[in-house]
């Protein structure tokens, strides 16, 4: 018997599951090394007095089997918020039973709710399982655009040339 | 003698000034087909009780010469705030005198001053001036990612499956 799962927004008393599930992902997606982030550093960005980004866990009886990091996002075009998803991560031991999916129906819920007129997030592009479960969710990927990163080291550069 | 583009901060007042923006910037991209925004939903998405995204101008003497459209986004990696650029746009006649890049270094100073840890923007991928001009300033194209996107009219069928 397959339970669903529970969505619900987390509190700061779960910073420490926060990172323990951000470093889960990281390590999936082969990035551990990318992850600097502190108990400290998230307390400060995420519950501080101008949140930075919005946690949801997913919960299955007393296990936290998933979560998902979002923040509003913007579109000129449409003239409307966004909701983009920074990270949409279940255990390796809870995959295949549809958390995935309730997270993201979560989220066009909420997204509904606040209208924003698009959901979005980036996949990497080796990531074959979650590319065809997002496409069969209806999403389209934007393949003909390119994401540019200036990393903090190179903001001075740009200030000072 | 090239005059240097002073940046400021877009008012509700602007409204008109910054569709035509959009407006012009759609066209470049060949997307002017996709621009549904009002005068009307950008003073309340953009001006309202809580805005959700800024915009600052690059203005020449008296003549807007482009604009900046960004709003907040979050890394869990780094535990930090972002700046997202979700439009730059120099009109055409003003091409080639650095406004852009005036424009960037705004983003870039106002980066630092709110503690941000990257910035970052999507380029489309035949725009082949922009994308060496982003090079040149030392941003990383993130090739392994694509974006996803679920539009409006499919929230519905991943809410009631």
């Amino acid at each position: 018997m397959r339970q669903p799962a529970e969505i619900e927004p987390a509190t700061v008393a779960d910073v420490p599951d926060i990172l323990a599930m951000i470093r889960g992902l990281a390590e999936y997606e082969k990035l551990a090394d990318q992850v600097t982030a502190t108990e400290e550093v998230l307390r400060a960005s995420l519950f501080g007095d101008s949140p930075a980004a919005e946690v949801v866990f997913a919960r299955v009886g007393e296990e936290r089997v998933g979560f998902a990091v979002f923040f509003e996002s913007f579109s000129t075009f449409l003239g409307k918020r966004g909701l983009y998803l920074e990270d949409l991560f279940v255990k390796p031991e809870h995959r295949g039973r549809g958390h995935g999916r309730s997270l993201l129906a979560y989220l066009a819920r909420l997204a509904v709710e606040r209208g924003c007129g698009r959901l979005e997030w980036a996949v990497l592009n080796w990531n074959t399982p979650a590319i065809e479960f997002y496409k069969g969710l209806g999403a389209a990927p934007q393949d003909e655009w390119t994401v540019f990163r200036l990393t903090e080291d190179r903001f001075r550069r740009l200030i000072e040339p």
